[in-house]
């Protein structure tokens, strides 16, 4: 795993939204924003099987995530890393545990729960600015 | 040119951040986030010649460029594109223009104004959230 120095840390742990790149399978980049949650050692997403994201990682599970700091754009963490796993999660439990770290703690399960995966994404880089 | 939405226009309007994607010479994604302006028919982003970006947009000038609105970060504009100029900016003066809308009227050219580039994005695909 990438060393992410501590004082980088707190864009992990808070709810702010990621920036997650992509490569499509004609090899040009995508860029969506995305909930996340860090588990220590590796980041999580909430996915569908059926978007343009998902055959791109399934083409390239190479990914890049930028982790802006809201209060300070000029505050960022670039991550680059791996879609080492995509579990289903057909209950959409995943999604309502994000939901409520971004402020939604009463979220119902999505309507396209049967489709829901969540990616897991190892980080090989880490670079604060 | 793309026809971007009506609704979606303040997004290039604002000095909202935008975030980059481009893909590096091994085929890999990265995501910086960036200022930009909006002509009416193009983005443009300050650069410089001599960092991992413009080596990117010189094997691929492809990019996605996402602009997230920081008041509802679940509305966005997705947009695709190339970039199709790279000028140089050698007094820092786009630079500096840049600085004034993202809310830093007095800010002085940069120290690497002598290695600036504008690099101009043609817009051929949008998509709003």
């Amino acid at each position: 795993m990438a060393d992410i120095a501590q004082e980088y840390l707190d864009l992990l742990e808070r709810p702010v939204f990621a920036h997650l790149g992509t490569v499509r399978p004609d090899g040009s980049p995508q860029v969506n924003p995305m909930w996340f949650a860090w588990n220590g050692s590796a980041l999580l997403f909430t996915h569908t099987s059926s978007r343009q994201k998902y055959r791109n990682i399934t083409h390239d599970p190479r990914v890049s995530v930028c982790l802006t700091d809201p209060e300070n754009p000029f505050r960022y963490l670039e991550l680059r890393g791996t879609v080492t796993a995509v579990r289903p999660d057909p209950t959409g439990a995943f999604y309502v545990e994000l939901a409520a770290r971004y402020g939604q703690p009463t979220a119902p399960p999505p309507a396209d729960a049967a489709e829901r995966v969540i990616l897991e994404v190892a980080i090989e880089r880490a670079r604060g600015r």
